[in-house]
């Protein structure tokens, strides 16, 4: 019976084992063959084993950049949509590779909706050295990560931006192969991860997506080269996809901003929303501005005239005028106010920002006092990012419990230069037992110098679609 | 606790995610690794998907001659061994890679045992092209080949020979990792193949291991550089774990025999066994001489002086006197006596091969005659496998029911001059709608010519353990 219908459609019927072992010998799957795949994982229909040997298959073969568009549509669509059309403004997304301090979506979501871009975000939990939006939004007291697709429409019509996590209706086929890829070593394949990405923030139905792709110490990838490779990946296959995107590669040889955690993130995030500027957190500052610049020059709203803004720099490109918009609205508190309505919409508390440090309520603190004068010439994020998952910020493995209260403040940037005794980093743990470990990664993961250290740029490089479409065809000919 | 306790064996607690990086990357695990791997896949401590991906990654990156070593070892010691050295002889078995028409499995176990040998025989079924001892046997009413291991040692000590098919106790990683290679892809890789067909055999406890790998165009693997590789494998690693172990790459260009079946192979090895020649088998009598013969002589009975062979041809290598001895037992009816008793012992009712025509109900047939004069040259012989497939006799997918009255007899062989219109074969099966497409295929699979075609020896090359060292060695270098 299954066969005659089958036949009616006028195909072969597809068998997974033939899309393994075409895989295993080095072939592409084509889009029927991928999409196969993808509803067979999203609706359980093919089981976890063959699955796991497709993956570990598309791990060491690679997967041709055909496939990987075909891969990342067919995840997008393997489940619900989020039907952003009805919020009458361009939605548009921010998603970082993951590094150590990043708390621009904080920033970055309340900057874009103030200057009238919507912004439907889904975003992710600590994992190994890197920290999870969704993970310090939740030291707010009463602050739900979880909402239905219909909370989430409210809150963004309300708001002008939300910040969930990934539920079970959007893009579940990504949801059952990354548990998967985590499960069978092939976690680090370029094609798949930016499948992954990209399907579950395509789902959200975005018109445009800025892609902050972090370089070196702390880092995902560690070789330039991997990440220019992904950030080309990305940015043609979200474009193939019709979202327009853009991605930046950014510095992330140290934390970003002063604070690693998760209340002291938010606080952080706050200040700064507040009008508060200090010297140690420029560089998250200007990331966020630059992001927001983006955010809104792709979501249309950046060549609005402005009052105050003369007619002649309207040449100047647009993510420029996006930034100028987005810094009026960090400055006169615009930002602010819709980011506290939107944590109110979302359940949470607002007025633990009333006095930030009262509610801070770490279970042990140590301050790490330098042990030798000099500048401070290199952090290894990465390193720093699990002191901070030690401490109990983050978790090793997904499940696991994390301490709002953990963290790390550092008193001292790259460049800076301390004298032996100052204090150089405060360290926030659950229990005081759990202070030596970081404390011995943190004096490992930092150096000083007798001379102040190169200078690096918060931007690497941009890839809009033609850099990226341009990168890609030259890398294939290596 | 746990970590204590691992601790305290002194060595580092592994882990499958590891392995499956290790292989991935292109590393070789380790006796321990393996050995984690296998009792995690025996008992079911590694999750499906784990194996797979491990499987998938050892398919395409290969596995060294000290893993598939190792493995071999392992999956052996999987679960139980078969008590052998109870039966006060020396243990031999044979196995062989595959075929169509291959029936020697009924000939060579009661002909070594009847020269002295004991053969604790583990056989498979039918899948795909080939055919399956297991069902052959099952088609004398009431032979039960799921005996106990004390049921099996019981047959043994009786009657010398005992052929039934896996256990759960013996070798159950083997069971579970074949599972998953039949579902993920990764069923043809040497190393795999090795450690699989070694390590239930070698569960059973044997001295020697007599290994018949078919070459041409019915083998399993197609090169005869497969071939010659996967036997020399196969040698070096029953060797390595102490079974003496010989290896012959034997022609499998057309049906051994003029049967391929389940019942109608039984009556033609049981004719064999009554002294009856015929010229279209003399091939599968000659093989089984053969294989018996190696059998006998590395089960240490072919040095006993035997009345009449003249003292002086002990020159002669053991083999050609294992070769008479078991010649003897053919003629004189001995090996005919221990089957019919071993089927006995078994719950088989022997009386069936007292009318053999009358007992074989086929519930179709069709007598296909020769479309052309001519010699017959070549006959694809997986093809014919498939026909016989099709017709009802094997199966497609393991679990499928098979028809015992199903099945081909040729009635010309290669190099036999045939004129149109002359029976060339019969085909039995299950309904009259099933004989079509068995016949187109039959049909494509022979072809004839002017000129008789070259013969081609029964036995192309003999891998002894020294002969299979050289072989690698040599193999490795290119």
């Amino acid at each position: 019976m299954k066969q005659v219908s089958e036949a009616q459609s006028g195909a072969d019927p597809l068998h997974m084992i033939d899309l393994i072992r075409k895989k295993r010998d080095g072939g592409a799957l084509d889009a029927r063959e991928i999409r196969f795949l993808t509803e067979g994982a999203a609706h359980e229909a093919i089981p976890a084993e063959q699955l796991a040997a497709w993956l570990m298959a598309a791990w060491i073969r690679g997967l041709e950049l055909d496939e990987i568009r075909a891969l990342t549509l067919a995840m997008r669509d393997s489940g619900e949509k989020f039907p952003s059309a009805r919020l009458g403004r361009k939605a548009v997304d921010k998603h970082s590779s993951g590094g150590v301090g990043d708390k621009t979506s904080f920033l970055v979501a309340p900057l874009a909706a103030a200057c009238g871009v919507a912004v439907p975000m889904i975003s992710g939990r600590a994992l190994g050295h890197t920290g999870g939006t969704l993970d310090k939004l939740e030291a707010i007291p009463g602050y739900r990560t979880a909402l239905s697709l219909e909370e989430f429409e409210a809150v963004l019509m309300k708001c002008g931006a939300s910040i969930i996590g990934q539920t079970d209706e959007l893009a579940p086929a990504d949801r059952v192969l990354y548990a998967l890829r985590d499960r069978t070593g092939t976690v680090e394949s370029p094609g798949l991860i930016c499948a992954s990405i990209l399907s579950k923030k395509l789902a959200a139905g975005l018109d445009a997506l800025v892609l902050d792709v972090k370089t070196g110490s702390g880092g995902f990838l560690r070789s330039v080269e991997e990440c220019e490779f992904l950030a080309a990946l990305l940015v043609t296959a979200a474009e193939a996809a019709g979202t327009r995107t853009v991605a930046l590669l950014t510095d992330m040889d140290q934390p970003l901003g002063y604070a690693a955690g998760n209340w002291i993130e938010l606080v952080e995030a706050v200040e700064l929303l507040r009008g508060q500027r200090r010297p140690d957190n420029e560089d998250l500052r200007e990331l966020s501005l630059i992001l927001a610049g983006w955010m809104i020059h792709l979501g249309g709203q950046a060549e609005t005239p402005e009052a105050g803004v003369p007619s002649g720099r309207s040449s100047s490109p647009g993510w420029k005028n996006g930034y100028q918009r987005a810094e009026k609205a960090l400055m006169d508190g615009a930002a602010l106010r819709i980011f506290f309505e939107m944590i109110a919409a979302q359940g949470g508390d607002v007025r633990v920002f009333d006095d930030p440090v009262a509610f801070h309520k770490p279970g042990a603190t140590r301050i790490v006092d330098a042990w030798e004068s000099g500048f401070v010439a290199t952090m290894d994020t990465t390193a720093l990012g699990w002191a901070v998952q030690r401490l109990g910020a983050g978790r090793e493995k997904a499940g696991e419990r994390v301490d709002p209260h953990a963290g790390i403040l550092f008193h001292a940037r790259r460049g800076a230069r301390v004298e032996a005794g100052e204090p150089l980093a405060t360290l926030y743990a659950t229990t005081s037992a759990q202070l030596a470990e970081p404390e011995t990664i943190l004096k490992r993961a930092i150096r000083f110098s007798e001379n102040p250290p190169n200078t690096v740029p918060m931007v690497r490089r941009i890839f809009t679609n033609s850099d990226a479409e341009r990168y890609l065809e030259s890398s294939s000919h290596h």
